[in-house]
């Protein structure tokens, strides 16, 4: 099944990104992140901060409390928070990077596993991502990698401020 | 003329974003940042820093040479820096942010006036944008809206920093 209307003197519904470009979008930021996750000293990983913000590690926890149960809800329309993943077997953020980066890399298995289980058409369907937030589900999904580099690239003036080079912006090898 | 393949069993290359999806995705950003410019005080938007980083009047002359020039390499294959645009009459940044914000509004028509001349197709041809980065156009497009992400979420630190309350992520209006 085709989505793309055939429009010969305008680009308006022509195709951008295709649903594969678009998981590569996600996971080559997860790769990212993953990386300025390492280039953390453990401690300030999870206590340093700066202006009141919360520290890395928590703006980290809430990526990952979008990015599982929101591959859940793109799948399935279910948009229950923590939908029985082993990644929420806890329902408290865990007290070591190592705990958080086993959950973070099987949130990556699940997303690769799940993305091709996604209708054609889906992507265009209005739907509220976790009863809440009524977009396409594109744009929801733009809205989770949005999230994402909006908060790494705080993680990367925390980095600065302690003396750190944070990983390049352009490698997501 | 479409560019999407029809492939039944699998979701590949299906239609996720479409060209009008895109340039709104990118319009969006851009009415954000620009809100965040306005939220800094006139002297701290060219001077406040935190560890050595750029003050976030340099961070947003970055969005904007890449932003300007950008939009005339994606139509027209021609990635020539400043490339005789109005935003670009003087070579430098200018003093005053009301003078980057004149530009800033003049590049934003720019990008809605340029868009509908993309071709079809044109978003999955390989090229090197600014004749340095080889990718497909579409991916370039995504890596200009990323870095404005990634340098305004710096800019949210630095508004905290300094006791002041951002602009909402979540709106894009």
């Amino acid at each position: 099944m085709s989505t793309t209307v055939e429009t010969p003197n305008q680009i308006s519904s022509a195709t951008a990104i295709t649903a594969d470009a678009l998981l590569s979008h996600w996971q080559e930021h997860r790769r990212l992140t993953r990386r300025v996750i390492n280039a953390f000293p453990e401690d300030k990983f999870f206590t340093y901060s700066i202006g009141g913000m919360r520290p890395f590690a928590k703006l980290v926890w809430e990526m990952i409390e979008i990015a599982a149960p929101g591959i859940n809800g793109i799948v399935s329309g279910e948009w229950k928070p923590r939908k029985g993943l082993p990644a929420f077997e806890k329902d408290t953020m865990p007290a070591t990077r190592a705990e958080i980066l086993k959950i973070w890399d099987a949130i990556t298995d699940e997303i690769n596993e799940q993305w091709p289980k996604i209708a054609p058409g889906r992507f265009f369907e209005m739907e509220a991502a976790f009863g809440q937030y009524e977009n396409t589900i594109f744009s929801s999904i733009l809205y989770f990698v949005d999230n994402e580099i909006h908060h790494r690239g705080q993680g990367y003036v925390y980095l600065r401020s302690l003396g750190i080079e944070p990983p390049a912006f352009y490698d997501r090898s």
